[in-house]
């Protein structure tokens, strides 16, 4: 069987998650980059395809024209799916067009810049029943997934406290100002969304919290802030949250924690014991049970103690560090086994999850809502 | 010249902070113990005065007595200064009685059992001119004063956000019902006063907070939870910080974090870096500067890098690690300073500073203030 | 320009180091696979050729038949380079087939399984002119590339001790005799050569003290133990080194050290610092200057604080964890780079190194040592 | 019952290890310092008697006159015990006398500076019938006591291996030429005795290996260096060892690993697991058990799951650290029991051990056979 032939919107020279899109993609040969529209910048786009070994007739300069070129060409030859790897305000009318052109689509987070249109594309998901997955990667992890198996066993007992971190320290001062892409466009509401910080990088602390918990979320309180002076959108972000059932949680994603790195970290606590995962020593859970020694889970294809989905997301035995491009490599190979499984008809295999379009719909609420309390004198805002 | 001579009330054979407080004070050859009320128990009491090898005579079943024999006692033998080692309710008359019998406290936090008698008893210390210290110990650690020392020297430029968190795990299962002493009286209101968890270590990270930052907290918001059924006393406090000058804040604490000890942690970061210390691995300051490796300041007498005040507050070189006795012994040698001081009129050295009865209203105000926030439908508390 | 065309020998389902070479080659789209000789099996050879998607016409039984296959297409679609993971035995008769039929060679380590043999072929290898890389991965860490970096500035001063370690505890039990394939031939002295643990990791903590420091073995002194018994080959080495200069050394490597994963550590002393490297946590560089804070040096491409090369070896910003394949996958970046050089005639940029056949070599000479050291009742066994 | 009334020789102000003596000593509040000759400095030794609060009269400026002026007092205020705590060549004769002179001892180590001198202690002290403890702190931590409770239950199976280090850093410059009086004496054989590094450290890392494991060394290979130029004595210490019954080890001990500060480690392989001890981390031990997660077993009195032995050498309850001065606290403590024992008749619990004089008679063989062998061409000495 060929490897699923998969395009690129966006993600030119310069982009910061278009390199890890594609060596998501690449790493464990499930796919083969057949074309891209990297960038209106045609030097750039061409560039980009020549660094990826493409076809020049394959790179395109706009998104729309690859979409109805590659639509036309002949089933066995045109691209199957698609990697939406631009700015926020894009994702939405790409997504939306792709699907329309009868294209499964990857799409980074978040899934769009307001709720309506995660609404109107889950619509549209729907509708043509085409797989649809979202990039939310630290999901990825196979040790992220090992501590949602051990919280869903009841293993920790009944679920009380949830306490989920993400402090970076890159947007401490005005790079947005200096030539930073990246901070200009995610600075910048007309393109990143209302949420700065928070549909940055707390939407990947809600969507983390509620995938390992399985609890959901019921009120939350909010206070968001732009410490740089002149940025527009918010760098810093706290909440208080309330599970329905009765779990507690506390929430903060931070850009200016200067000194930071991407320390992202979970913590979850159950009336039996808790564990701690932090995405930068991923490989390591660790699991504290009432009145017993610290335990260390070790990430490893060989580690029979790990349940058998997180091996499976595993490609080494344990010693062996994977990392960052291995977890959203996960992600392209749940997704992968999911169109394979559309194109044969074959069931999917339980172990093979990743987020969707469901996820996506929960994070916009979770920006607007944020977004709501931040300015709200009221204390508990109702998450619906 | 002589050690001081030191008595103490409570802290009997099962207490866990009596022997904390003995040993805190032996530590350095400071304070000799010639006295005690150690249990309204006489059995107990006669028991711990033998295991502190006391005068048979100098051991007392009841702090009044004590208070007022000792006072009877010529001026070179007599009791100097009393240790305040009960629970909650009764510190604050304890307290009263010791200063009016003209004895220099130390008393053990939460100050009282209201921010009212906190006040009362602040009048009662600056009236009689005698020294109050309150063993808020945390900020006895070394590099606790050397985080503030970099603070305050502005190293990390504007402080603007303040994470400081107080996991325990020990009050995950309701052990009042089971022959802990220790959770019997801390659960109780009657005895406890009216903050929980939060009165027990929730304290303890405002005070840690506010000593290293110089900030203080403007307006509060806050959840307390009791999640162990039957409990009286919330189990569970987080809360949403805002400072006077535009840092904002998050500060959590809780005693169902299962499998946690004694976490307490606090990160702080301004504009140009940030600083990072754990309880449990007291030794290590982390100084992440923008743009820089992180470093991480090692506690050492001999590490000239450290400021002069944190050096004065250890004992060993680095590598030889110092512990939780040293850090609450660092309180009772700078009291002992400072009772030196007062007794010779010489003045006292900067380097040795302890928390003191400002802290200990600052504290009631705290726990009043939280308790006010957690059942309020208003979002903000204003912090006076 | 097309992908680098790859073919593969050994490697077949069930092989623990052919699925690494195939993510490496893979990961950042340098390499195109074309064929393979994955077992002499013709099932394993198809399914693990169906796996990797390849064209069944290039999937080969025998990898003689593959190199004289190969040899006699088209030059724009035969095989250019040929990765070789079989056992060890294999490496040398392989490795020359490929060498004289044109093609360049990537090879696993030892790199074969005698002195010998490693002379004859790096004559070969300087014969044929063609690129020959070997995968001593660790030194693809880039990481490491920046402790080499720092200790060949000067920055320790006069390098005097190095302690190289390499603990692991999979061999702890005779795992041989109960039907694992990686137990079976790497205790088999045939298949595995003369050195047990020494062959397959106690050469990695070599290649990487020599790769750091630049200093050369001049002295050993060894000890070497089979532990389990019934065992052929060692299980343990412990080695007493001695550089030429006057530098010290301690290096041991384990196979029963119980409970150990794959513990590789160096650590390098000079009279003005220390560097402190460990590939479970390999993102992180201990930098240890007299009179200084520790610092954590942070992989990452926005740390300008590293070296250049550093940051070239390297795929993402500080935080985002790379691991095991990453570091695989710059060893084969860097030869593929090296190809292309060879194509092209232009020069090769100095960031882009891998070890090659003079790492070889020097790896057989120190198994030879140490073997003739451990019957040795002389001391000190001279390096040459 | 009153303290036990000890005494000090040495340790006078700029003392390194007069201040720990002291403060182990007042900890638990066992012992009372009632006399001392600090130092020949009548100024120094007069001083030293002030801050630690001792009547003029019992600080003497001779150890001689100390001696046997305090044996002249009535036995219920003479001196019971004394504590050793001067340069190495001093304890002999100073151990000898005060044994004579019918005292307890409590000696740093090196117990002396020769076997010879070792043995005819060895049969003073068991011919006088007194208690003679010698202060190889490392094994008075808890987590020390509980690594060799669990190895010699058989937990870990067969020991195997023994790998112990113990670099620091302190010695990577010449400062004995710069006014260091510690560096002074330690690098003048005369004062110090032949062993340097080997001597000061590399005793402990032997100590805490023997005490661990219960294994005797039979063999050892050594390596000896002395860095830096000038330097008298070793700085560098690396040994291959081999053990009775067939366990082997790696012991080294290092005064030039620049930037380290005191990271004696040890780790013991057997079959079935292995154990980690870090002194700089001393509250955590590592356990690894073949197949199972890792623990981290941590100190505190109330972690049911460690042996009571363990629980009976802490103070604290999990998550409040104890340190150095703690553990020599263990040893003094441990060191009262026996002499309490030795004055009632009662028997010693067996939690109550502490290290002897033949701990010291081992220490001083292990120095003289490293020797031997350092300077042997021999590759293997016997350990007798």
């Amino acid at each position: 069987m060929p490897k699923l032939r998969l395009g690129m919107i966006g993600g030119g020279e310069g982009s910061f998650i278009g390199g890890i899109h594609y060596r998501a993609a690449m790493l464990d040969g499930d796919y083969e980059l057949v074309c891209g529209a990297f960038s209106r910048n045609p030097n750039i786009s061409a560039q980009t395809g020549k660094r990826y070994h493409l076809n020049p007739n394959r790179v395109y300069n706009s998104w729309e024209t690859m979409l109805t070129t590659e639509n036309s060409l002949p089933m066995h030859e045109r691209m199957e799916v698609v990697t939406i790897a631009t700015p926020n305000h894009l994702h939405f009318p790409q997504a939306m067009a792709a699907l329309n052109n009868g294209f499964h689509v990857i799409c980074d987070k978040p899934v769009t810049i307001s709720l309506e249109q995660a609404l109107e594309l889950k619509e549209t998901v729907e509708k043509t029943g085409l797989v649809f997955g979202l990039t939310h990667n630290y999901t990825g992890y196979p040790m992220v997934k090992e501590a949602r198996k051990i919280v869903r066993s009841g293993q920790l007992g009944i679920i009380r406290k949830v306490v989920v971190e993400y402090p970076q320290g890159w947007l401490t001062t005005p790079i947005e100002h200096s030539g930073s892409k990246q901070a200009e466009w995610r600075t910048n509401p007309d393109i990143n969304g209302p949420g700065g910080c928070l549909g940055d990088i707390g939407i990947h602390a809600e969507n983390l919290a509620e995938y390992i918990t399985g609890l959901s979320i019921e009120y939350l309180c909010a206070d968001l802030t732009s410490f740089v002076p002149s940025r527009k959108l918010d760098d810093d972000a706290s909440v208080l949250l309330r599970f329905k059932g009765g779990a507690k949680g506390v929430l903060y994603a931070s850009q200016i924690s200067a000194g930071e790195e991407n320390a992202l970290k979970i913590r979850v606590y159950g009336d039996k014991g808790g564990v701690e995962w932090q995405q930068m020593n991923p490989n390591i859970l660790v699991l504290k049970l009432l009145d017993k020694p610290t335990q260390l889970l070790s990430a490893g294809t060989n580690q029979m103690y790990l349940n058998q989905q997180t091996r499976l997301n595993l490609r080494l035995p344990a010693g062996h560090p994977e990392g960052f491009i291995e977890a959203f490599a996960n992600i392209y190979g749940n997704i992968a086994a999911r169109i394979i499984s559309y194109k044969s008809g074959d069931p999917l295999s339980e172990h093979r999850d990743f987020p969707t379009i469901d996820d996506g719909v929960r994070g916009m609420l979770f920006i607007e809502k944020v977004l709501e309390s931040s300015v709200s004198k009221t204390k508990w805002i109702p998450f619906q």
